[in-house]
């Protein structure tokens, strides 16, 4: 049912069905799996977006998404920024830090978009935002180390 | 089986059994719950220690604690570190910045501890370390905003 | 020589000759003006961009910009960039965050600029990115606060 | 009048004389020398200590203490702390970061304390906290890169 790329860190594999048909995902990371799945693709123009929709398992006491949830979609989504940069390298993340701006409430379809600011080496910094049904919920950079030439 | 008190936030409940009976915990926030849930306790210093057992279902797809996992949990000892700050008042996190140390395995006890580095305001800053079995693992550092009096 | 803006923090003023004449600046800020001082003016498409001319009394030991010479452009920049959010209220610097991507030699056109990516309320998230000659030097972004209303 | 150490960096110099006589600073760095100078010493602890005296030229407009001088003196700061880490090796800042949570008025005492979180490899890891006459006012933390063995 699914395609995948096999790796020591899971398998990227391309979702079949459902609202994310076509999307990439990581099979095989147990804490990514269990808080997302997280999905990503390489957009029209190069770039790449990753999204999942927001469900109640998402959510704070409150009953908005925890920031928890948010930096771990941001830490999901830096690697997918820097697909290109990383060519297949793994990497490990240094630093992530966010910036709240705004809530995300159950059944809002969350995106995550950057840039890489620098790569080409082995420190590869990048920056993004999260969107809520297209509201800035979380403003977010972070450094990535690569760690292995495939 | 426990003894919780309610708010509009979910309820902070005592462990009645287990590695972290005696330990309090927020019943109701379900990303978190589904995440540790983690723990908290006042120490007889008056500080604030936060914990949990790592699991498999912690891990990334390498075998170590996820990122986001570790800054799930750093949300979640923003707030008891900042208790006496808050004195029951509600708070959002504003942000929230983490520096990855090392790696933590399944079956380690992670631990956070830090300090109200500026109180009293409606503005509250915090850091604080998280320990794998007391070996560094992330230093984090966020700001929370104070919402809400009782 | 210049037409200036009075204020409790200072003169906003016109710069009348040079580089960077009709550029604004804050007259009244000993570490700024010693440090730049830094200009900034509003672009066609409402945009703010900050700028200055690097000088060897900015560079570091090694001969590139000092780290504490970018951020200080960037704390400037912040409130470039929320000028408009701000409309003239005064305000103070929660947060401030710099990736450090590049060096930047004597000679270069420094240059800064950014986006409001929450503001509104009292509590205004900025990101930017500083470049020398174009290229990439520092990603930041910064958290203010609106401490009075004109 | 001073005993230096020679370096493509600059020379590490003994101060002879004034309120910081016998503590070490960095002669050949224009910005750090223009904006402080700062300067660090060892304290019988084994911690190292950065601290400066604090003048009217390091104000903002509003009488209190830049923020781009905090975080000036906190990016010297992280070196200090470093200085068992780094062993003499050259290093480049990655990340700063600064929670700003109090002001420092002209003649006081701004000093700054931390730790290394994470030393031995090439990444070092800092925090440290910015005090004026004993009362907290930046929170920082630094990713430091070392980039050459002496």
């Amino acid at each position: 049912m699914s395609e995948a790329v096999e790796s020591s860190y899971g398998a990227l594999t391309v979702m079949q069905e459902g609202e994310f048909a076509g999307w990439r995902f990581w099979q095989g990371d147990p804490f990514e799996t269990r808080s997302g799945p997280f999905f990503f693709r390489r957009e029209d123009d190069g770039s790449y977006v990753s999204a999942f929709r927001a469900e109640p398992r998402h959510m704070n006491g409150g009953g908005f998404m925890h920031g928890g949830c948010l930096m771990t979609f941001a830490d999901f989504a830096l690697f997918a920024i820097a697909t290109d940069a990383l060519a297949g390298d793994h990497a490990v993340t240094l630093n992530l830090s966010g910036d709240f701006l705004g809530p995300i409430s159950a059944g809002a379809l969350v995106e995550a978009r950057g840039e890489v600011t620098r790569g080409g080496g082995k420190t590869i910094f990048v920056r993004g935002l999260v969107t809520g049904d297209g509201q800035p919920a979380l403003s977010f950079s972070g450094i990535i180390r690569r760690i292995s030439r495939r």
